[in-house]
């Protein structure tokens, strides 16, 4: 590619409001262009990542006797009534009515298009397992919009949905689906992502990993031990809590605390700590009257992906007004609005604890939990801390941040059964399959990339995944001979099939070009040079590395080949 | 892949009312399977038909300079208000508010983004000529669809859009992609195709040209010329007409013809023939009160194209009432509705005529038009004939039936201007770049191979585009060296990056193997046998020609590495 007729404005200054490197990174590149909030178009260096990841993707997914296949984005909405989830995804998925007023709705995942393919095609034990995957756009109306490529509303993934006969077996294709990620992500460049254990949320199933990349812009926390190497998502980490030394103070009473409402104020009025104090969380379960109010120590956080679970439902942050809530002075005794109450495993054996008295300006001290309050029973649905006792091995858990870069889950007979797909087992009984889905997506590998290879002159891209591997810079591209030896080995490369990018300008200075250069981040840069050719030679830069070394022109190719073999065996691709 | 986990059942029997034979041979073996009106899924063979389709396209598309990019899917009502597309489009294009209440909709084709790319990002006449490309999902809101893959709403596309400078840059850039377009279809095994000119409809522009698969099926009809080489869509089809011989009879004069409405029999009534006859064809004018009436030769038929453009509106065909129009009796003498009236070169000089009184059970004789009616004007609005004179040379022209399967348009600054995007030209003056849109269809691909390469027991799939390449048969598959071989031969060709299917099922009889390899229609069979291996041989059948030989299982690669040197140097790819 000429670099003079390549679509994409480079630009020296980060957008306005734009904080996340890899956004910066990507629109400084003129690699993404806007469209709307959350869809953007792929000039072709994007365009030509994709590709080279969804290749090896391809690859991978062939590897474990994936079939590709290719589903709809358009469905219609009586597939997605068979399985419930019609009505139970809210607004983040996009409905219409057709021209002849049939209603429509734009693919999320594909878990009923893929029972709808096997249903009465795949019929006997014989023929499973199978896997079948596709690449393909998904819209998923997101409120929240963040970081460029990171998260958007319009976005290429590849979903796949495997279907077993036995939970041994699909438990077994699993473990080679999370081994096929490890190599994906690897070959892809990606260097610092784990598989963590994850909630199955709207999926439904029971087990579940996410691949996190490990950033601090990334909006999951994961929870880490360096012991035995446990590893989960915040939504569904266990840990030993870190021990608290309680004593009974006496009889429970009612004491004034002013305008003191939160954890904070409330302890330091009265002489105490956090975690010597009862917090109330009030959340709406929705489509439902009353609320839900989870009960746990004051130094602690809800996690509201096990609260869904214990309750049952989907619940949200609450708003508003209720009877009987007094907000600030909510506590478990003497509590008269319509609630769902849930008390946290970190209650349990408290002594001496502050609540608050369900009356403005007013909570109760000396509450032992037991004795004052007696809950039926403790639930676990207070966040993991750090410093939190490793739920394995007990050593001390750390925390990070990361993106969600993958996921594969164990479905179970969800789909299935709700679609009505049978097959005939080997006695001839009609049963359910039994399936398993793994989605990537595309353009936030892409952003993964940008976000985890950089440095501050701009992108350095993966051997692997670069939209050409060479970057050619001739200096004074006026020269007649850097003129003619830029073309002859942009010409040579592309005819051994190496993919390559020549800086051909010639209206702007070298500093330029090698700032735009840097900035595109391919992984090998050649300066060809009036000085250089005195010598018949060329440069040839690492563009991670920076190691620099000089080949003969006559030798270019032949050392460019040996520099992309050492950069991809450095990848383990 | 194994054929006993492919998911996609092959059948023996044509679905019921299902008539086109691609949409026959494609659904009966298991390569698509309909989810709802117009809106399939492509099970894995289709798919990587698609997948080797795409990337012969990539080639000859990257042959040409261009850059692979990704336009959304989804886009917002601002960006084709620009365009005045929003607007004049109607409901063949899918449109909804996102959870935001802002109108979105499915793009059915990407100027707009292509020109949003491009505007701001390309700023100077050195950047210029460039093209863009992408190939992703479209939908479109089709009415009528059919036959299978042939006509639907949603389909994969190839869609690419250049810029340039002048209307000469763009005039020799259009030839290159009208050659790469033939590469294309010939590349990916179509034998019957043609470019022809044709409308520019809705795309705006001058020149396009279609591509079509000459087949009886197609629904668009296409004027050839074996002299010269004439080649033309009807839409926009001149001819010098068949000569008919006129003589004035006289006076005109009305005349009772009774319940004749139809030319046939009101020429029969009153003795004359078809080409002496006015016929006179109503239409509506899209959003416009009264009627457009074209009167023409009553043995021709409207061209409805031809029309819109002369009139200058959108015109569909009447229906209804109308004061002053007398069904059946409709002439140009004395007619009182409200009308736009076109007069078609085939009425200029006519004698002797017949036409409507604009009364019931009358018509007019004798009519000489240029006495009696002396239209202002006549314009060519009629459909050429078969045998009439080709314009170019004068022979005689041919009718055939086609389907389009790819289309070019030389746009011009519609877009480009109607988005307000300049680049500066060597004088420093801002002008819009003149652009060129270039569109396949991959799905169509798929149906028009499917259509074009048949034969009694199935489909006969082109090497380059074919998913396996090899399909391997073998009989007795419980005999253990049969199974050991065939297995030994399935890995040697993965290892060797050749395609292969390999039919494992141990419960169907060898019939039935035979009869999906051939409706399954790869281009090489491989047919392992006790027999065979007794003189350590395979047989190689070629699906197209039935050509069988043996060979050695030890050479076995090496034959079929042969094999599809051969089938692919027959195709010309």
């Amino acid at each position: 590619m000429l670099l003079s007729k390549l679509v994409g404005e480079r630009v020296k200054e980060a957008p306005a409001d734009v904080k996340i490197k890899s956004h910066i990174l990507l629109q400084r590149a003129g690699y993404i262009k806007a469209v709307a909030n959350g869809i953007y178009s792929l000039t072709s260096p994007a365009q030509l990542m994709a590709v080279n990841i969804e290749n090896i993707i391809r690859e991978e997914m062939n590897a474990v006797d994936g079939q590709e296949v290719k589903f709809p984005v358009v469905m219609p909405r009586e597939m997605w009534e068979s399985s419930g989830r019609y009505q139970s995804i809210g607004s983040e998925m996009v409905r219409f009515k057709d021209r002849g007023g049939k209603d429509m709705l734009l693919g999320m995942t594909h878990e009923e298009a893929a029972v709808h393919m096997a249903k009465n095609t795949v019929n006997s034990y014989n023929q499973l397992p199978f896997m079948i995957y596709q690449i393909q756009t998904k819209f998923r109306d997101e409120p929240r919009c963040r970081g460029g490529l990171i998260r958007v509303r319009e976005f290429t993934m590849k979903d796949a949905y495997s279907f077993h006969m036995t939970q041994e077996d699909l438990a077994e294709y699993y473990d080679r689906c999370l081994e096929a990620y490890n190599r994906i992500f690897r070959r892809i460049g990606l260097k610092n992502f784990i598989a963590v254990k994850s909630d199955t949320g709207m999926m439904g199933g029971s087990v579940a990993h996410e691949f996190m990349l490990l950033t601090e812009v990334g909006e999951d926390t994961l929870v880490l031990c360096d012991g035995c190497g446990y590893k989960s998502n915040m939504e569904v980490a266990t840990g030993r809590r870190k021990e608290v030394s309680f004593k009974s103070l006496g009889k429970a009473e009612e004491v004034y605390t002013a305008d003191a409402k939160d954890i904070e104020s409330v302890a330091k009025y009265l002489g105490t700590d956090a975690a010597h104090t009862v917090k109330a969380v009030v959340f709406a379960a929705k489509g439902e009257d009353g609320v839900v109010i989870a009960f746990l120590r004051g130094d602690l956080e809800v996690n509201e992906a096990k609260l869904k679970k214990a309750v049952g439902k989907n619940v949200v942050p609450w708003e508003g007004e209720e009877e009987g809530i007094v907000a600030g002075n909510i506590g478990p005794i003497g509590l008269t609005a319509k609630a769902t109450v849930v008390f946290d495993k970190s209650l349990e054996g408290a002594l001496g604890m502050v609540c608050g008295a369900n009356k403005a300006e007013y909570h109760i001290r000396n509450v032992d939990v037991e004795r004052d309050i007696a809950p039926r029973e403790y639930t676990d649905v207070s966040k993991v801390c750090e410093g939190d006792g490793c739920p394995v091995c007990g050593k001390s858990l750390r925390l990070e941040n990361g993106i969600e870069i993958g996921n594969i889950f164990q479905l179970g007979t969800k789909y299935t059964a709700a679609m009505d797909m049978t097959v005939l087992n080997e006695k001839g009984e009609a049963v359910n399959p039994i399936m398993g889905c793994y989605g990537i997506g595309v353009g936030r590998a892409i952003a993964s990339i940008a976000q985890e290879s950089n440095d501050e002159n701009g992108l350095i891209l993966p051997i692997t995944v670069a939209p050409y591997k060479v970057h050619i810079t001739p200096l004074r591209m006026d020269d007649a001979e850097v003129g003619e030896k830029a073309f002859g080995l942009y010409e040579a490369l592309k005819k051994e099939g190496i993919s390559v990018l020549l800086d051909d300008r010639t209206n702007v200075s070298n500093g330029v070009k090698f700032a735009d250069a840097d900035l595109m981040g391919m992984p090998i840069r050649i300066v060809i040079s009036p000085r250089g050719l005195k010598n018949g030679e060329i440069e040839i830069k690492e563009r991670a590395s920076g190691l620099t070394e000089n080949a003969a022109y006559g030798k270019a190719v032949e050392a460019i080949r040996a520099k992309i073999r050492k950069l991809t065996e450095e990848i383990g691709a």
